[in-house]
């Protein structure tokens, strides 16, 4: 099939998910040429020795300029102020779009500042491992995996037909919804697994050293598992806690209380919940696997 | 290397565990006969059509009668109930050994039975997959993973010395430790993960369908790995929260206060405090990957 064409796509960030789309562009010759942006030369270094990009840049504006794609995929915290600083160096007629985890504040952080003329399209490309970095990126992370768009009702249905195809190009299925629903569902598949991950990884580090040193022993009863989701970005992950805060903290409220539920049942000895719980909770398994997501 | 040889292996309970130990047992011929009893006809049907043992039967004393080695790996549950039964068919100088996740009660349970000149192994093969059944073990299964044997004072050191062997066998590498520190380091290791997960994923089963469907689709950012965890065995697992209570409430009241405070921390926006514990966790999951258990 024929996919979308750019003539000069921008990517501001080069981390996993940008590098991993860089590689895609690569293989599909679907952009003239490929400028990367990032905050350290080190950064940059490793995109141009790695192939991901024809040309660097530290300076956003000078990335953007003359870029008919630009694609944000830096920590949630610093998109105001990079839309604010490409605002004035953007082309008529430019697609910006983004690959951040939550939605509802990017539209609220980016919008302000883009230009008449040029088209926003926010979204999310549903997929990740726990690396980061340029070096971290592979053209099949997005295979089969999906990638959600939020538009507005106002947003150029040209700019979002190209944003879908680039997306489909790497092998994702592209839906829109709502950025508020977005924010919400990301929390329970995502935010909220991660948080969790994070707390239990925590809780063992702060055991007495004896103690911590066993459980990276014998980590492959389940503990593991935790540990990979852990060691994901830091900054990238402060950022979606930080701005998506409601929905996140609404799913830590229902988890708490069915937490302590089972609390009080391990507590009394109600076995017969316990089995009830843990036998409902394998049909989720199924369906995932059903779904082909597992 | 010559590695340890029993007449008889008595398998008493033939799910993942156990149907894993059978593959280890045919592969290197360890067993002149292996005998396996289940609590269905089907399952022991199963694990003749596998090929996994010469005999079966659904009455545990008639597994035992002759055994020199008797596994148990049935739910913690029934462990007392199958130790009574037992006890007056185990052959003298029949070595009788478990691998159950909890062993302190296991100790309870089972030892009291025990007739004077058999001797009781409590152990633990640290490794699993969330598959259950004959059908799902595999050799490999214990390859460079930990089992844990927790010996008493009086426990037999020959006895002690082939089921060291046994697990080694199976590509294990064989430690010993207090019943009572094993419990602890598996609350933390492997039952607060698996009461995480199942917790989580049972938030997300009560959630309305309309989400719920989305969920399923979107769980590639995280949620499809507590979903895994959370697939294991009810009624194995319900065991294992109901036995190793203390531990597990201890552990489980931890986590709570570090969960109540990250909480607290993306309630006021304290980003830094988010940053610094993710960065933290980071580490453990670099020490996991050293010491060869990601």
């Amino acid at each position: 099939m024929s996919g979308p064409h750019f003539e000069r796509v921008a990517l501001i960030g080069i981390g996993l998910i940008n590098s991993s789309l860089a590689c895609v562009l690569r293989r599909d010759k679907t952009a003239g040429e490929i400028v990367a942006c990032a905050r350290r030369q080190e950064t940059l270094d490793t995109a141009t020795k790695l192939g991901l990009s024809d040309r660097t840049t530290l300076d956003p504006a000078a990335a953007v300029a003359g870029a008919d794609l630009v694609v944000l995929g830096t920590p949630l915290s610093t998109y105001g102020g990079i839309a604010e600083v490409i605002a004035g160096a953007l082309k008529p007629g430019a697609i910006v779009t983004d690959v951040g985890s939550v939605k509802q504040a990017v539209i609220r952080d980016v919008r302000p500042h883009m230009p008449a003329g040029v088209h926003f399209v926010a979204g999310h490309p549903v997929a990740g491992t726990e690396h980061s970095g340029p070096a971290s990126g592979f053209a099949e992370l997005f295979r089969d995996r999906w990638c959600i768009l939020t538009p507005l009702p106002d947003t150029d249905q040209g700019a979002l037909g190209k944003v879908t195809a680039l997306w489909q190009s790497a092998g994702m299925k592209v839906l829109t919804m709502d950025a508020e629903h977005h924010d919400l569902v990301l929390a329970i598949t995502s935010h909220l697994p991660h948080l969790i991950a994070y707390t239990i990884v925590g809780t063992a580090t702060d055991l007495e050293d004896a103690l911590k040193s066993e459980v990276i022993k014998f980590s492959a009863g389940g503990f593991r598992d935790f540990t990979r989701i852990a060691a994901s970005d830091p900054v990238m992950w402060r950022d979606v806690f930080l701005n998506n805060r409601e929905a996140v903290l609404e799913m830590l409220q229902r988890f708490s209380e069915d937490l302590t539920a089972l609390q009080r049942a391990i507590r009394w000895g109600e076995g017969q919940k316990l089995e009830d719980l843990f036998t409902r909770t394998r049909a989720i398994r199924r369906s995932i696997i059903e779904a082909k997501q597992a």
